[in-house]
This record gives structure tokens, sequence and C-alpha cells, in this order.
């Protein structure tokens, strides 16, 4: 590996460029992200601030996680002590109090609302590209035909109503005929859909595209990307959003619908200057958002918080904890209102299995995690070389071009397959579903006995039917196409998410496992294996089952997500008796695929875009030094500082002028080195433009003193000094230069530090900035761990 | 308040006969708990570390997070660079990252069969006190009357194998001499239970009595408490536990399960010298361990975990939620495998209610919740004044009367009422269930409607019988004699936890108003608010419900858990259903209680006893800088510090005599003060020791060296130096002065720190170290923020 190491920067910009690539083309037209601006506007900071612009950061910077928290203690106190004086300011300090309780209330009604009409439009206009239900144009095919009176249980899925294009059109809904123009059909409705989707995307909100998680990560960790969680975002997102997935593409809306949330939470800190003026504050409501979004998208609201705190949170104290729980399920109960199911249920996968599982069944379910566990390899092996083809090559040129191609593609092979043509969450559903009596799937074509009468739940392994041959080797293929069309679709321009893909890539090869496991019981059920668990005659395997699990492992393979997963699950299922199924399938597929490599395609994609984000999951066991990394380095010019008390305005503007740094360290003199305190950037120029405006007297020659005293001037011949100890910052963070780096890579992270200066015997060494952090971190990732031991 | 500032001490050390008081006159016989050390003793730190006892912590000290996490850093990599020597060594260092989860499952499998183990026992002796099962005499009633064939459904309450004292003694199972002889019995059985428990508490293991909750929170937070979770504590606090549950005292066994659990996993940290050795990695144990406690304890492994998480620990990486979870599951299934309860569920309370609730229930859910918070507030207020009595006035010498006493008095007022004469976990279990058709208990005497026929589970609202109002008058003295009795229970000195008289407090309440709306709702169904959802013949209210809000209201409003509390119950109901009404009550609960003292139960004691804990939740607003904290203060001698290179042996010597401070900062020279490090107390020691034993030349006047390079001696005069740069800590933690009292709070907290220097400039000024500033934080605690904000 080749780090190089350039001239040093102390700011943390990264290249914009680099992130507006994610969307090309986008930027050059449309809302620009500065339109965007969400509420950290400089107007209010004026009335705040003794200097307009401080205390705002700019964007693509990092935050100052112990200065935004200390923002908020001093904007508490101030409350705490107005409220003494009269009822009307109690009154408001209590309101503000319940600020963040009104704030996650309302995130989680807008958000069950928008994943409440997401799911609507969704199914409306997935089934729009088959046909049209006469009696009312905007009902989905399920609920035409469960409102139409003259359908029967039996005729269910004919339905009068409910007309294909080609029976509406030429009359005739059988024959070659009518499967061309179908199809034909099929195929231009989910173009027309996909190139509105990354149309509009490229237009007007060219952050909307992807699934977001990896970027949210970034943002929550503290890195700031304007516009990232906007108004325009949300709307386009959303819109986008039913397009991509009605276009029946290879992707799911749970990642965006986590990015839908945490605009909204963004969209309800600007009522509130609590949190729309502080980074850190508004970061414990995006927390609580993105909680309330996986809420909705799974219909669990338990899984949500663990998800939130286990994938995507950085900083999650208790008080986030409980909040996030609380938006969790308030958009819960929303989305049970608008009841978008028609089910009262909060989940399209609700199962239950009416059959234990037993223990030699353990060794199929670690084979299905084994099975996660590779694909999530190879997807996520396979998607980072095509983004990364996709952003050095003419490819990332014509993202409406890819979309198009990649969607005719999908919708061409999807169609003829009754697998991959419906919607990938119905085929999930079907997939998990056990085979119950009135079942009239066609993977539910098996023998039955005609002599038996048992009830209706409790049905015995039966030999297989034509047709459940007939559709293994139909999800066999499905599989297949999965498995390389995900590969290729995760990460176009549009909203997209591979929760659902990889569950039902997991599904597929779960069920086919778990057929062929039934099969093998119900036929050699004298083997010793089955002899203690299968008696003829005994309902003993639940392929369902092994489609769940295998859907858990293929998800745990890609995201690496642990104890979420399993609780998601289990919010599915409702019961603890499958939790060690899913637990085994989970912790097997986490391991393989860790064998192959440590990040999950969300840590990967955040590397493969450069964002500064310190992994708290990654231990830095290296056996460097803070010196080692500390900038300057031995051979490059010493480090911008300023001194105490003879420095002049001039000095301090050419430094400005030359460098791009965020701060710079003030120190007692040249000579002593002695550390004193750190200045930023931006207050510094802010108060010497206002000082050379309205102080009279400072003029470039102006000595600017940091010190405590009043400089000792005489009197007529110096010019007036300039007294700037009210911008210093007294406390700077300061390590030694013997101190290990997993010390600070571990302060850094805990504390959510910029820099930190780096002192010998309180002498100023250097700084280390979370980019040199991060620099250092893959430098060393790369290198062999012996080689370092002894270098 | 008057915080007394004594004479500075930079050690830790908390006064051993105040922790030891918990339980008086325990420590004067028997083991002493020197004999408890638990596996970080000094024999395998010689083979491993450059000086015998470095490394290891003193009892009643602060370990240093970041410390142990260096250390054992440096161990994973000696593993790793050893692992690519030979296969036996790959092998060796793979059982090593194995070791994890085998501890996990150890504990999980070794909790669980201890839960199981106690239910069992506390069963079979809770009816010891009232009769004896004639078939097998280790039978409970319940296993006694469902073997028996005679027992007939109807007559289930009355099963001849089963035979109460006064019948098998006199042959007279009625009449007013029965009645006096099993009271007598009753009161005789519980006085001798508790009398044992109290005993072998005393004797054996002074460390089993109480909770454990605040000491596990405080052990967590990086405190040693050697013997805490000894082996003894186990044995002593598993049988004990079982004899105080027995004995009918209001007391319930979650909180010693918890610390039962952390003593097994504090065992089997022993096995493995990667958790012994390492005081970091052995709290993290523990914290799984405490997940696993909870998750018998009430059959909820989320629950558990959250609890562990929200509650109980202090460090809580993301591998360890993960463990926890592995570890919760493995004690939850062992449990089951167990099945104390006969009836293959977790847990006792397992209920399934049938009805939804309505809106207009939110009314007094709340005022349940009122009801909670004003309950815990009582509690706590009421407890902690009984327990500062106990240790301040005589009643603390006598621990045994005490607990003769109040099982005396428990005993006698709890015979006579039904309600109070049962376990008080059968008492909530009944409380809690929904009266269906077959039930046959006082609290289903409902008038029945006889020309009904409906099914089983659906049955409407009906007008209470004779027997639920005489019910109600029992239950309404039951509430308050538990109320009494459980503040002066909790506290004994024996194993106390309070979930479960906390639970009974608030269900029985709940059961009451339950009642109370639903005969209101039967008679008075025309009003206005019922009309909407309760017609006549409607099942609309479900008394159950109302206690388990009740129960979870009061649970709250003592312990102050949120999602924790909420996750349990719904693991308990197992449903969505039923969370809003059980959150509504939970977070009224705690606001009402936070109105009154923002402390819970656990944090209550920590600060009764004194323990060093620096809660996290805890937000620190006042205005206070490092250098109001630091010491030595402006009356105060100076520092005691080293010099690098000007301090003899005989100097460092004397240091160490006439000071117990844990540690010294190394300066350059007492004139510059510019710090180069800190030297721990212990290290300082041992080296001079073996110095002065093996090295020639080392005399009284050689000087102590800290330098890097080697002094210039003038070879003959001069004694032969001691260079000890080996053991100085080159990397200090420094903060300025100028640092806001709340940064410095927040790095201890999240950096686990023992102590902290305080320099400006470069100078040492001066150090904070963890007890600095817990008492800086109870000293402006009791301040008006008002007058610290302008003095």
């Amino acid at each position: 590996l080749t780090v190089s190491l350039h001239p040093y920067l102390l700011t943390m910009t990264i290249n914009k460029n680099r992130i507006l690539s994610l969307c090309p083309g986008a930027s050059s037209t449309g809302a620009t992200p500065s339109e965007e601006m969400n509420g950290t506007g400089n107007l209010m900071d004026f009335l705040d601030e003794p200097f307009p612009d401080v205390g705002t950061y700019e964007d693509f910077h990092t935050i100052d996680w112990l200065r935004e928290k200390s923002r908020d203690t001093d904007r508490h106190r101030k409350i705490s002590i107005k409220s003494k004086e009269s009822y009307w300011e109690l009154i408001k300090s209590l309101l503000d109090a319940w600020s963040g309780w009104v704030v996650m209330l309302l995130i989680g009604m807008l958000t069950g609302t928008l994943a409440g009409v997401i799911d609507l439009a969704v199914d409306w206009m997935t089934d729009l590209k088959e046909g049209v239900c006469l009696s009312a144009l905007y009902y989905s095919r399920e609920q035409c035909c469960w409102t139409s009176n003259e359908t029967t249980f039996d005729d269910r899925d004919k339905c009068p109503q409910w007309q294909k294009w080609a029976e509406l059109m030429t009359g005739h809904s059988e024959g070659p005929g009518a499967y061309v123009l179908n199809y034909f059909l099929y195929v231009l409705w989910a173009l027309l859909f996909s190139f509105l989707a990354v149309s509009l995307v490229r237009v007007f909100a060219p952050y909307a595209c992807g699934s977001g998680i990896p970027e949210i990560k970034t943002i929550l960790s503290g890195f700031i990307i304007r516009g990232y969680l906007g108004k325009w975002t949300l709307l386009i997102k959303t819109v986008t959003l039913v397009l991509a997935v009605s276009s029946g593409l290879s992707l799911g809306k749970e990642g965006p619908l986590v990015h839908v949330a945490c605009c909204c939470g963004n969209l309800f800190c600007s009522l509130f200057s609590k949190y729309s003026k502080n980074e850190g504050k508004r970061r414990e409501v995006l927390s609580a958002a993105a909680a309330a979004g996986v809420s909705v998208a799974f219909g669990a609201p338990i899984g949500g918080v663990l998800f939130s705190l286990e994938e995507v949170s950085y900083y999650f104290p208790l008080k986030t904890l409980w909040r996030s729980f609380f938006a969790a399920l308030v958009a819960a109960f929303t989305l049970r209102a608008i009841n978008p199911f028609g089910n009262s249920r909060l989940v399209l996968f609700y199962v239950e299995y009416h059959t234990p599982w037993y223990m030699a069944e353990l060794v199929p379910f670690i084979l299905l995690g084994v099975f996660g566990g590779l694909w999530g390899t190879l997807f996520i092996r396979g998607n980072i070389a095509w983004c990364r083809r996709r952003k050095t090559t003419l490819l990332g040129k014509y993202p409406v071009l890819e979309v198009i191609v990649i969607t005719g593609i999908t919708a061409v092979l999807a169609f003829p397959n009754p697998y991959t043509r419906r919607s990938t969450s119905e085929l999930i559903s079907e997939l998990f579903n056990d085979c119950g009596a009135l079942e009239s799937s066609q993977l539910c074509d098996y023998v039955n006995n005609p002599n038996m009468s048992r009830p209706v739940d409790d049905i015995p392994d039966r030999p297989a039917g034509p047709g459940v041959y007939s559709a293994l080797w139909q999800l066999a293929l499905a599989l297949i196409f999965k498995i390389v069309i995900t590969i290729f679709t995760f990460g176009m321009k549009i909203p997209s998410g591979l929760f659902i893909p990889s569950m039902a890539v997991g599904a597929i090869a779960g069920r086919i496992v778990g057929i062929a496991v039934e099969q093998m019981a119900y036929h050699h059920h004298d083997w010793i294996i089955f002899k203690n668990w299968c008696r003829p005659g005994a309902d003993c395997v639940t392929p369902g089952l092994y489609a769940m699990v295998g859907a858990a492992a293929c998800l745990g393979g890609v995201t690496r997500m642990t104890v979420s997963l399993v609780v998601i699950m289990f919010e599915l299922t409702g019961g603890l008796e499958y939790i060690v199924p899913l637990m085994a399938a989970a912790v097997t597929s986490k391991w393989v695929a860790d064998a192959f490599g440590k990040e999950g395609i969300y840590e990967s994609h955040i590397q493969l875009n450069g964002y500064p984000y310190l992994d708290v999951r990654d231990e830095f066991t290296h056996r460097t030094l803070a010196t080692d990394v500390m900038r300057p380095r031995r051979s490059e010019p010493p480090l911008a500082v300023l001194t105490q008390d003879s420095t002049t305005v001039e000095d301090v503007e050419t430094l400005i002028k030359d460098t791009d740094y965020n701060g710079f360290p003030v120190v007692v003199s040249r000579e002593s080195e002695r550390l004193i305190g750190f200045v930023q950037r931006r207050e510094l120029t802010v108060a010497i433009k206002t000082a050379r405006q309205k102080q009279d007297g400072v003029v470039s020659s102006s000595v600017v003193y940091f010190t405590e005293d009043n400089p000792q001037v005489a009197e007529a011949c110096d010019p007036q000094p300039l007294k700037l100890r009210r911008i210093l910052n007294l406390s700077p963070f300061t390590v030694t230069d013997h101190t290990p780096m997993e010390t600070v890579v571990d302060i850094f992270r805990k504390l959510g530090l910029r820099q930190c200066l780096v002192t010998r015997s309180g002498r100023l060494l250097g700084i280390i900035t979370k980019k040199d952090v991060l620099r250092h971190m893959a430098q060393m990732m790369n290198q062999d761990p012996e080689s370092i031991m002894f270098n």
C-alpha cells in the first residue's frame, strides 16, 4: 500500500467533488446544496454569539463534540437562571425541556405516515406494471380483488375487476400475443419509473441517491454534509424511492427509509433552536430518527432502537436510548393506524410456525450461515469493485443510462420467472410462509394423502408434487439472477436499500434447503439422523423457517449486524422459540464473512468514499506513538503558531491567507514553545475583521495580545494593541509525544475531538488531527504487524 | 450541606469498615475477604510482569481503564505474533480468541441452572410453611396435587396427598385449633428460615447481603471490592436467597440473582488469564453476566441485555452487547430446560389478554403512573432514612435480631390475609391474570348471567360478586402492609431484591383500580366516557392489565428503569399491543419520581454507602474550572513531586513513607516544574526494593534518574545511580487549569481515569483524582446554581 502523504493539512476538508461524485452530473443543475442549508444559518447565530459566524461549522468539516456539549450546557444554565425570574420564563424553560419529546413525537408521526404512504404507493405502482383495477384506478390488485364481491375464496387469484393490460387492450387474457404485450408493457413501465426516479434525483436532489446509511453514519460521527438531510432530499427521496422500488429493480426501501426518517428529524430540529443551533444535540435527534426509520421499515421498534445503537449511531447516551424508543414506537403505531397491508400487522413478513425445530436442524442452519457469510463477502467485494469502476471510468458519467440499462435487463429477465416478476417483499413473504392447508401457491403443491383429516394447521410432511419441483428450478434461477443483479444495482444513482435483496437471496436459498431437508426426511425417515425426531406422519420440517434463517444469515453477512438483526427477526416471529436457529445462522455468517474482511457494506462504502469516519469497532492494536503521527514531521516546516504577545495583526493576516488550517496553537514565545492555548481560524478572522472596522487605532502593525494582563503600551508611539484573549481556547486538548496511539485513538473516539496538540514537558511539538489519525490507522491496517513491531 | 474537606488524599481508599458495615458483625468471624481473593493473585503476575505485584490493584481502589486496555492490547499483540511461529501457537491463539464465548456459555449455563434450582427450592420451602406432601416429601404443593391421580379439575384446590400441618398432626383440618396451629407453625418456619439465612450470611459471607446491584454498579464502574464476587459469596448467596424468599419476607430474588450471575461470571473469569489478569476485560464479562441474571429472573433475554446496558454497566462496547445477548439466551434456555414452573414458559407471570385497550383507559394508566412515582419517592426516602438510622444507631449492631423481628412481624401479619400469606410472585401472577371462565379464585367471583353461552375466552364485563368485594378489602390491607414492611425489609443483612415487592405494590393498586373501572363501566355504560367503547355485554376492561401497568409504574418509580422495564414487560406479554399503556405509566412514574429527587434506589444506596461511583447520567452543568477542584489548594502544602535527576533513594523512601498517595508526578526540576511523567507508588516501591536487594551500589544516597540519557556520573565519588525510566509513565493525562469542570467530568467518565494532572503553559500546578471530582460534584449539587454563577 502507498498512502500518499500530502503536505499536511489541519483542515478536515474532504474534496467536495468526491462526495458529489456519488451522484455525478447532478451538481451542475437544479438546487445546489447551499440552497438546502438546514437551520444552522448565520442569522440566528448572530443574535447569540459575540461574533457572527462563530460557532457554526463549514461544509465538509468535522464538529467538535466537547465544544458543542459545553455550548449546550451554557444554554441550559442561562435558561435555568432565567426561569427563576418570572413565571413566563419558567414556562418557557419547561417548554424547552419538553421540546425533545415533542420533536420525537413529530418525527415518529411523520416517519410513520411517510412509510405508510410509501407502502401504499409502491403496492399500487408495482401492480400497475401488470394491470389496472377497473372499479377504482387507485386500487392495487389485492385491494381490487378483496373489495370485489364477485370473488370467492377459491377463485381469489382471478378477479374480474382486475385486468391485465393485454386483456384491457385486446380483450384476450391468454395466448402468446397477450403474453408479449404484457411483457412489453411491464418492461416499459419499469423503464418509465426508473427514468423518472433517476431524473428527479439528478435534477433536484443529488443526495437522494443510494441507501444513505454510510453517509448518515458519517454525519452522526460528527461530519457536516449540508443539504444531505434537507427538505429537498426528503421530498425527492420519498418520491423516487417509490418509483425505484416499483420499477422492479433489485433494491429495497429499508435503508432509504432510515435516510427519510433522518431528514424528518433534521426538519423538526429546525423548529427548536436547542437542536438547530447545536450540532451535537442535533445528532442525538438524528440517532432517534434512524431508530424510527428501521422501526417502520420492519415493524420492529425494539430492533430499530438496537439497529440505531449498534449500526448507525456514534454517540448514544441513555437519554437518547429512551427517546429513540419513544420515536420508534410512535412511528410504529402511526404506521399501524394507516394499516397499509390491510392486516393490522406492522409487517409484511409476519409469520407463525406451528412446529418446533430440532437439534439436528442446526446443521443446515449453520450451513445457511456459511452461505450467508460467503454471499456477504461476494456481494461486498463485487459491489465495491463495481462502484470503484464507476467512480474511475467513463461509466460514472452516464448515471441515467446506467439506470435505464440495468432496469431494462432486470425487467426483461425478471418477467418470465414468476418469482422475480412480483415485488421482492411479496416473494420473501411467500418464502417465509408455512404451507397451510388452504395455501394455493405452487410452492405448496404437495401430494396430499386423501384419507387424512387433520386440523388445518398441523399438516404432516408430505411428498413434493410437480409444482414444488418446478418451483425449485425457478427459485434456483431467481437466486442466481438476484445475486448477480444486486451487485450491479446497489450504488446506482437512485434510492436503493439492500436489506430486501439480501433477505431475498437468503430466503430463496433457505427455502431450497428447507424443501430438500423436508423431502429427505420424508423419504428417508429411517435414517439415523431423522429417526429420533421425524416419524412418518409427523410435521417435522418447516421450510419457511429455513427461508427465514437464510434471510437472517445473508443480511448478517452483508451488514454484519448481530443483536439488532436477531431482535428484528424475533419481532417478526414474536416468539423466543426460533431465536436459537437465527442466532446460530447470524453468528456463523458473521464469522465466515469476517474471515474474509472485517468491514460490512456500509463501512466499505464509507472507505470507498473517503469519509472521515472513526469506527468504534476497529481495534487499534499497533505500537506506534503520538510522535509518529503528529505533524509536522521531521522534514516538514515547523508548525504554524501564534505567540501570546509578539505577533502583529499583519502577521496573523498573512498566516490566515497562506494557510488553510482550522486553527492555530498559541505559545508563550517561539523560543520557549510553551503552549498556552488554541485559537480557531474562524474566530480569529472574524475578530480581526471586526476590530479593523470598529476599533480605533487597530492597524496592521498593532500587536495581537493573548495574555491576561493588559499589555504595557508606550502610549504615543505604538499603535493600539488588539486584545484577543476572549477568543483563545485556554483548555486545548494535549497529549505527550510518548502517548501510545491506541490511547490517542481512544481519546479521539470517545471525546469526539477534532484535533489534539502534542507536547513534551510542556513544550509544543506538533498537532494530530482526526484526519491524521484516520490516515495512520489506514496505513497500519495494511502493514504487516510484525514489521511494525520491529521497525 | 457541609462537605468536610479532609487533608487531601491521592488514594481512592474508601474506609473498608464503611463497606463491611453493610453487614456489621460479620467480619469478626469466618472467612475474611482476603481468603476469597479471586484470581488476581501475585503468583500469576510474577510470570508476566517485570516486577511482581505491579499491575494489580489494592482492595477498595479504582482501576485505570486506559491502562487495562493497553495491557490487553499488548497481550493480544504478543499472541498474534506468536501465532505465526507454529501451529500449536496458532491453535492456542484461536482458543484464546474463543475463550470469551466459552466464558459466556458457561455463565449462561450455570446461571440458568442456579435460577432453576432456586425456583424449585423456593417453591418447595414456601409450601413447607403450610404443609407437606405425603406422597413425596420433596414435592411442592402444586407438584403434589398434579401428580396425584385422585385430583379432579374442579377439586384441584383440595388434594388428599397434600396435608396442612394441623391436619397431619391432629387429624383435623378445620376449626380454630387447626387454624392456630397452622398459624404458629407458619410463623415458626418463617423465623427458622430467616434465622438460618442471616446466620449464614453473618458467618460465611458478609457480602452476600442486600440486592448487590449498587455494589455491582460500583464494581463495574472500576472499583475493586475483593471477595464481593467470590466463590463463598456465590454459594452463600444462593442458599440464603432461597431461605430469605421462602421465609415470606417482603423481598424478591431478582436483584440477588444478578449478583449470583456476576459471581458466576467472576468464577469463570478465573479460568482464563485473559480475564482474570485484566480488570477491564473482567468487567466486560461481568456486564454480560448481569444480563444473564436478569434474563433468568424474568425470562426476558432482551430485557436483560438492556437492563445491563441501561442500569448496571459502565463501559459497554458493542462486543459486550453481542456476548451479553448470547449469555442471556443460553441462561434462558437452560432455565427452560429445567422448567421449574412446569409450564414450559420461562416466567411465572406469563399473561395473555383477550381484549384490546381503549384510549380513555390512558387516564387510569397515567394515574397509576403517578401512584408509581409517589410510591418510588416514598420508598426511597423511607428506606434511605431507615438505612441511615441503621448505620448510625445501635440498631446496626444487632442484625440477626432485626431480621428475626421483621420476619416475625411479617409472618404474624401476613398469615391471616390470603393475599399476603402466599408467596409474592404467586400473588403477582394471580393479579396479572385475566378472569377466564374456569377461574375459581375469589378475585374472579363475578355474578354470571346464566343464559349466556359464549366462548371461554370472551367473557363480557359482569357485576362483581361478594368474593370480589371481600378480595378488594383484603387487597387494600395487603397494599398498606406491603408498602410499610418493604421499606424496613430492603437493606437488612439477608439477600433481598426489591423488584418483586415493588411490582406487588403496583399490581395490587392496579388491580383495585382495574376492578373499580370495570364496575364503573358495567354499571354506568351510558356515561359519556364509556359510551363509545363499552356497550353492555362487551368485554371492555381487563383488570389484569391494570395490575401489570401498576407493577411497571411502581418498579419504574423505584429503579427509574425505562427502556429495559418496558422491554421486560413486553417480553412477559409477548405483544406490542400493550406497550403504549406500559410506556405511558413508566414515563409518568419516572417524571413524577424525578420531580422529587433524581436518584433511583440503587444510586441512593451508592451515595449512602459512599462508593466512588461517577454516574454517567448526572449532568454536570456548573461553571467551575479545573483550578477550583485541583489539589493542592492555596492554603495547602505544595504537591509531592519527584524530580527527574535530583532525588535520592532516601528522599523517595521518605516520601513513600510519609504519604499515602497512589502515585507521584515527576518534573524536570522544582524550579521549572515542567511535567515529564507520572510514577505509580506501587511500582516505585517494588523497583526500589528490588534494586536495593539485587543491584550493587544502590544505597540511600544514590540518585534516582528518570531521564532518558545515561546520567554523567563522576565515577568513584558518587554512589551508583538508580535508573527508573522504565517505570515512568511518560503519557500522564493532563488538562489545563482553565479547563471547565464539565469537560473534566466528561473525560473522567468516558476514559475511566484515576487521576489527571493539571498544568498551565506546561508547568505542573496540581492534580485531580476521581475522588476530588466526586466530592466537587456532590458539593455543587447542593449549592444554589445562582451562587455558583456569580461567585
